[in-house]
């Protein structure tokens, strides 16, 4: 027991290494060699851990992710919802999180959490970003590094589409045309991949990034009832 | 003027070396020395004509973006309206074109066709989408490369607001709240970049991402007057 916990620090030790690379110069062409001398640890002791970047990327992608979810879980002080963009090791339970189930908060604040936390506001999601970043670039070109995507937000989309489908029945979505949930929440997901782009390319601020999304949401769930 | 030509012409057979390399195994720690291999040249003589990678994504890119633009104009048979996504050397006329003039094609019609056009639908736009995604891997750890995006995506998405002004003026857009274009306009940009991101990771299919675009359009011109 005690060697299975070394062994999940020493990998997200190295995980950490490989943020710090991905949030100063890129892990574009970065060896494993170099994630070791960052790590301050040998080459072998890290194949140890990774035989592959790919297979450390996205251990990192997943921790951060995990890491990310725990952040928002504990701003809505509601630890049973939150995303899952990834495997979390220490979860397990509330895998269908029911958002209309006790007096927590209501499912706009949920999914407006969760999309605000995606976006890059400060240095933790930012770093989070940028490994994204670093994990989409390599992922285009392999078949492997994609399913975790494939698997992954579809789960989280129909994690939101819940949280639609929970605001349509307390009729606070807008009306109108009647919204697919599953829709809106694959839109919802790629605004923010988006809006996430453009403010690590420095095209808009964080704060304009965030008035965006208000304004989406803004409308998505106006003129209720 | 021959000479100048050429020069353009090689540089554009080198641009496609490089295209071909990011629709293949992508550019990922890519060398110069490789993307002269694959244009069949020396490593000298494509330094004569890009001394760094960044400088030949860029102009990769550019010329992508402009061939893309040139496919849209061609679709809608209307040589003023279009996106304007990067640089374009032989353009310099219609800087800001008025989507309420002529008998062309609706604000609506011309919107459609950019963002569609925008998405990796074909092999051609697959490509020009995996040139991008390598641009933006680099880019958020390069102050330079961020300019391309810093300049081009605010002319996008004033290009795109002036199309929504126009469907404004003419009663087209969904009423209820004010909606303002440009961020309408940084929204719409926003969402085709994280459809795009889902399409090439195999999240989704092109048709989807299309269907999901479409959805999203229904919503902004829906029940106008």
């Amino acid at each position: 027991m005690p060697k299975r916990v070394d062994h999940e620090a020493r990998r997200t030790e190295i995980a950490e290494a490989l943020w710090r690379i991905a949030g100063t110069r890129g892990l574009d062409g970065v060896s494993l060699r170099e994630v070791a001398a960052e790590a301050d640890i040998s080459l072998g002791r890290l194949q140890h851990y990774f035989r592959t970047k790919d297979e450390m990327l996205l251990f990192a992608l997943r921790h951060i992710n995990s890491l990310a979810e725990r952040r928002i879980r504990e701003r809505l002080g509601a630890p049973a919802a939150g995303p899952d963009r990834g495997e979390d090791q220490d979860r397990g339970e509330d895998q269908d999180p029911d958002p209309e189930q006790g007096p927590g908060p209501s499912p706009r604040v949920v999914l407006r959490a969760c999309l605000a936390g995606m976006l890059p506001l400060d240095e933790k999601s930012r770093v989070g970003a940028l490994v994204g970043a670093a994990y989409f670039a390599r992922a285009v070109h392999d078949e492997r590094l994609c399913e975790e995507a494939r698997e992954g937000i579809p789960r989280l989309a129909e994690f939101f589409a819940a949280l639609l489908r929970g605001a349509q029945e307390r009729g606070e979505l807008a009306a109108g045309r009647a919204l697919d949930p599953y829709t809106e929440a694959m839109l919802l997901i790629s605004l923010v991949d988006g809006l996430t782009t453009y403010t690590l390319l420095g095209v808009q601020t964080g704060e304009e990034a965030l008035a965006r999304l208000d304004a989406h949401l803004e409308r998505l769930f106006a003129d209720a009832g």
